[in-house]
């Protein structure tokens, strides 16, 4: 073990295990969510790996990545259940065996205890552990983390349940990687822009974009609605860095002033939460295509109840008429997508919600449901506050999923643009 | 190019590439969409790898892959912004280099003409294309695929936006693996479980498992709420490893019976849509700590509109007392997160909606509003019915955005036990 005088310089990778990863049963969201952890601790990624839980796929994927990286972080393969092969692999490759650590299975014991859950032999098999490793305890779950060394590498074996791995590397891992190694200084900047499409944003952002100084990356980064601009600086002095990249994105200000969205990496749900809560506001939804999506991503926040008091889906005309007073002459004339529904709808939530704002969401998500008149994608937004009600309208694509991402984001910008 | 005759036995990589990957600002999901997808051509993954988006990584990692794999899938590196290297890259590797490709530059003319986006330069040059490459049209992007051979290996790159990505696959890429490549057979099949641990769980299937043929695997998916089993089994004859799979699988009905949410892979919201569909009935939601979740779960599903009327969200107690008559007594009584209170939401809720059932959720999802009595992750549910109304209530865990999934989740599976 290196003491805190001879830190090592870091360079990491991420090691994924488990066939339901190969076969896309499960998307793999522990390795970005490690990357953020080292990231933050100023140890660049070189890569992310998925491999088969097969003992020599293991090994291979170790031995590959040791001659460039000298800390291999693994997830994966730590359950109770007899499909899981890592730890044996892992004494092998450190010629070293399973030992039974008392610590680990009293901690098996409370743990099942307190869930009620019997005791039994695959349980026990989990407090077996490699002897040469120094175990990063487990808060939430039965499978320990380990930290063994070979040749100046440090790999790192965790369980891949989500909850169970952050755990882990909030608790014990983290504090041990500062002990460890030694970190260089990045700093990213996020700036969020919505209404320009990317390869106009690059042209707008050309001769700002050319003076960059060699050590800050810039990458544009689409998503529905939405194009991140990410600044990367690298260096040795974080908060001379800080400085640095805050002085060059704010000359975005000139450029593409009415674009931005937000001035860092934060979902428009969280952007718009500061704003109600600031200015003391509060909002309520009228949802039909989205379905409910847009109450979620507001409540997806904690603290929401300071602005949000509730929320309507009115899926069917039935309900549109019953719950918010759109006259049914309005639907059959109009429709349930129009201008004069969505208008409706928005003013009569917010008398019904009582809040400041309200916004009302009506569109054919698809994939049926369309008409030569309104394709699938076409979606009628109002926002109705005390002074005004507003409608607007948006031509969306062919995938339902997509749709109700795109219109709720809509929605939110919408808000966020009358705030 | 092979010919039908000759047809490769396939073993595929994908690689996707992109700094935004390695600093765990985007979660890479196209990976997981791809394997499915080969998978169903009964093509196995031997690896997935993520790499910046620096020349040297994108070339290293494909001289990696190519002694292994027949086929290399990349995405990501194709916008027409300068932070994108790949194709430059994919020249050098394969010795070509760029031309015009001038029907794929008239398709970028169009789809910009069509968005209402002027041509520029970073446009026309997304129609430059190596040279020896074959295109894989981009029907919903300005970035084209491209298909690439060297000594016996195709590469193949297109662009990381998935849904770009994912029109290119089905529309151009699949067509033409199953043209170049044999496929083994490979079939798998998922059975949802629920209401009993993973160790429970493994040590009650011992025996069975025990007695698996050795061509058959068995893996344990845990996630929030449920365990997957997921058999795969590997052969030449798709139909018999259906079948054989099947008998496997039935076996499960002797021993655990009352854990069975599913015999496939679909979300829970999928399964109790069918089943609303069939017995033709309908569900409405009365929703506090979820926020909108549950209505947003089921009106994921294409087609929910023939069971799902509409739904309410009441977060404050004032909208559980004014939209479903929650009484104020009740409220400060019992609290808004109490047996009493969860029983008048659905009650009322199924009758505001006119539903046949409504389902009420009021719970902490935190992180704060815990008590010592009623401590975060507490949550009472109650569904109503034509004939009754019954309540539960579940302690989940600390984690916000787990509480609401997992709330969401034990909802949904309480009307599944009623229908």
């Amino acid at each position: 073990m290196n003491t805190n005088n001879e830190k090592r310089a870091t360079l990491a990778a991420i090691v994924t295990i488990g066939d339901e990863l190969l076969i896309g049963q499960v998307v793999d969201t522990n390795s970005a969510w490690i990357a953020q952890k080292l990231n933050l601790l100023g140890i660049p990624v070189y890569r992310m790996t998925s491999v088969s839980d097969a003992p020599n796929e293991i090994a291979a994927v170790i031995d590959e990545l040791r001659p460039v990286c000298d800390l291999i972080i693994i997830t994966g393969g730590l359950g109770p259940t007899r499909d899981d092969k890592t730890k044996q692999t892992l004494c092998n490759y450190f010629n070293t065996h399973l030992v039974q650590n008392d610590e680990v299975l009293a901690h098996i014991e409370r743990l099942l205890a307190k869930r009620n859950i019997p005791m039994n032999e695959l349980n026990v098999a989990q407090a077996m552990l490699p002897e040469t490793c120094e175990v990063l305890f487990n808060p939430l779950g039965t499978a320990a983390g380990m930290w063994l060394e070979k040749d100046n590498t440090v790999v790192v074996s965790m369980p891949g349940v989500p909850f169970e791995m952050k755990a882990i590397v909030e608790q014990n891992l983290i504090p041990k990687l500062k002990k460890n190694f030694k970190t260089q200084a990045i700093v990213h900047k996020t700036i969020i822009t919505s209404g320009i499409a990317e390869s106009v944003l690059a042209q707008q952002l050309n001769e700002w974009e050319t003076s960059l100084p060699e050590h800050i990356h810039l990458a544009y980064l689409p998503s529905p609605g939405q194009v991140r601009l990410r600044l990367s600086a690298y260096g040795n002095d974080e908060h001379e860095l800080q400085n640095e990249i805050e002085k060059i994105s704010f000359k975005l200000n000139d450029i593409i002033p009415a674009n931005i969205v937000a001035w860092q990496d934060e979902a428009i749900e969280v952007t718009i939460g500061k704003l109600l809560k600031d200015k003391n506001l509060t909002v309520g939804f009228a949802e039909s295509c989205t379905g409910g999506n847009v109450a979620h991503l507001i409540t997806s926040v904690a603290g929401s109840s300071a602005y949000f008091k509730g929320s309507v889906v009115v899926y069917s005309n039935e309900l549109k008429n019953k719950l918010l007073n759109v006259p049914f002459e309005v639907l059959n004339q109009y429709g349930a997508v129009s201008k004069e529904t969505v208008e409706i709808l928005a003013k009569e939530a917010r008398n019904l919600l009582n809040t400041d704002f309200a916004i009302a969401i009506s569109g054919v998500a698809g994939p049926d449901g369309g008409t030569a008149e309104k394709p699938v994608g076409t979606v009628w937004f109002a926002l109705a506050s005390e002074k005004e009600v507003v409608a607007e309208i948006a031509h969306f694509g062919d995938d339902r999923e997509r749709n109700i991402q795109k219109a709720s984001i809509f929605a939110l910008n919408l808000l966020r643009k009358h705030l």
